[in-house]
């Protein structure tokens, strides 16, 4: 038999997937670089030298590209999040795999664009959207922190403070990491989370 | 002599400083609260019963506007740092001090404009400006965690990586503390700093 020039479903479907994650991670990167608001979806089609009518047939609106952006950035987090809590050892191990983890996303252009990204820049319905999955996000790193602290290999700490400071800490890499600097981003990880860990007292 | 119903030189300085804070207190909140691009001189005139050309005078150009509220927030944090580093104790006391305010600060007006303010929203100059402040504020918390270090009070950390994770921390309450909520600014930003400073395994 010979070989058919033209696709089949799966091949269809696999280019449509590859073509749509081309398109947001384009945009994702111009968000990052200029700001959403400076940001023009023709400038998006531009730069992969398609026509706007072609990222609306990927991803819709700009609206909407923002929060498939976002979502991606919020689904890695808590795909971290699972990943963690399967590990064996003891719960304090777990939240520092999640705390790296956590940190490196945030370091890369979906995590950078979810901490960029103020519920005032989206419509009404899809800030509503983000806030869903980042209630997911805390609230897995709130059962990590449980764990810890239900294990012993944690102090009793707030599980409120200590998820918004850790959450914290590690957010803002978005804003200051360069991986052209110093450190490797695996390496810088792993020093945040173990100073929040070890904190800075001497014993 | 009777009260001249005129104002004299000061109270002219007085009122036109009393005013300038108006304008600059109105513009901080709806930036806050709106963002900064979907917010409008027309609009913080408007609540102030104003014209634009008057926040023109007092302020400048929208650019100006947020500029000005970035500085004075700059301004809040690199008083604390300063007032900190005047107070008795040990290094790692005057680093608690200054941790603490910079949370507080975080959680009010100007501080939280400066957390949500990206550069890119910024004309280049300002934008220079800005980094500069900020950069004033990262070598004042340095400083703060060398002398802690030099006098014993704080294990040795790697200053650049202790800086940024600290200040991560306690920029995030400019998205996330909420005045009625569960715990006092005082009391949140005490509970944030004693966790980063003492950590969380078991001694």
């Amino acid at each position: 038999m010979p070989v058919s020039p033209f696709p089949d479903d799966a091949q269809r479907q696999a280019s449509r997937e590859a073509k749509r994650k081309a398109v947001l991670l384009a945009a994702v990167r111009m968000f990052n670089a200029r700001g959403f608001h400076a940001t023009s979806l023709d400038d998006v089609a531009a730069s992969l030298g398609i026509s706007k009518p072609t990222i609306y047939h990927y991803l819709g609106t700009k609206d909407q590209v923002l929060l498939e952006c976002v979502t991606f950035g919020l689904h890695q987090l808590l795909e971290a999040a699972e990943t963690a809590r399967r590990q064996p050892g003891t719960g304090l191990a777990r939240l520092r795999t999640f705390l790296i983890s956590y940190a490196r996303v945030n370091m890369e252009d979906f995590g950078r664009c979810v901490i960029r990204t103020g519920e005032e820049m989206l419509s009404p319905e899809s800030a509503e959207r983000f806030r869903d999955l980042k209630r997911e996000i805390d609230a897995a790193l709130r059962a990590l922190i449980r764990e810890a602290v239900a294990d012993g290999s944690m102090v009793p700490v707030d599980e409120r403070i200590a998820a918004f400071t850790f959450a914290g800490a590690l957010n803002w890499p978005a804003r200051w990491f360069d991986p052209d600097g110093p450190e490797s981003a695996q390496a810088t990880a792993e020093h945040m989370v173990d100073l929040l860990i070890a904190g800075c007292t001497p014993r």
